[in-house]
């Protein structure tokens, strides 16, 4: 088992904000947010969870690894349907509380609703809250059948 | 005031994912993750939070509105600086815990380390955690100095 890698919690803002070292702050779950762009179009394709373990599989393979809040278990992009990402390029924030990977997304989405982005509706800016907030979908049509890509019934929200 | 716009946590699997209501999943602290990237370039400027008032006041204005977890408030994105973000789209995802924003930035940057993005610093992929992981500074040079945009302090990490 290798070391895991060292949290920001023991590094000074300078050290965590200007440093050469990766020092991951985990929140009090032991996650931190990850982004997963598109390395072609640059679109959003999904916002995910990283614990240490995934972090450390994610940046020694080249392959996105998360862990998901509502499974509980670290889990391979792909490990069910087959449409994985290869990481391309890997970057950390300024607090490294965040971590953006710029993929290629095999096969055709990324979302477990059987489509391309997880970001598949807008918010219409100008609306009040006083009533119900409408949706619009945009690029909604589905790009695969979920029911088929994952067969063993995972497909259940593991962004979260 | 208005009335908070309600939680996913009443509605089912189907109203969340393919419905056309925004019934956004805040975390246990009353939050949602927000990411921003840039109208025009396409690239991620941060990752912040927004609680269910930061997520009403940015819809209805079109003006980026966060909630800081180190200052513990509502805050307006150049409030401080001067270099706020103005709205153009907004997306929501899947189990509604996560939103997009597609932002035009004012000034010459989003970080509060004076940097046009949060994410000047790459993690090479293919190292081992088994010594220190090493980061590569992109685009690390600052865009503005942060002392003289943030002459009241407040420059402490927001995004955490």
């Amino acid at each position: 088992m290798p070391d895991p890698i060292p949290s920001a919690s023991s590094g000074s803002t300078e050290h965590v904000e200007e440093g050469r070292v990766l020092v991951p702050k985990f929140d009090t779950e032991g996650l931190i947010t990850c982004v997963a762009t598109d390395i072609g179009t640059g679109e959003l394709l999904m916002v995910a969870h990283m614990d240490g373990e995934a972090l450390r599989r994610t940046i020694a393979t080249g392959e996105a690894w998360y862990y998901s809040r509502s499974r509980k278990r670290l889990w391979r992009k792909g490990e069910s349907s087959g449409y994985g990402q290869r990481v391309i390029e890997m970057r950390i924030d300024c607090d490294q509380d965040a971590v953006w990977i710029k993929v290629e997304q095999t096969g055709p989405g990324a979302c477990h609703t059987g489509r391309r982005s997880c970001f598949y509706r807008a918010i219409p800016i100008g609306q009040s809250a006083a009533g119900a907030i409408v949706l619009e979908f945009r690029n909604g049509g589905k790009t695969f059948d979920p029911q088929v890509a994952y067969r063993d019934g995972t497909n259940s929200s593991p962004t979260s």
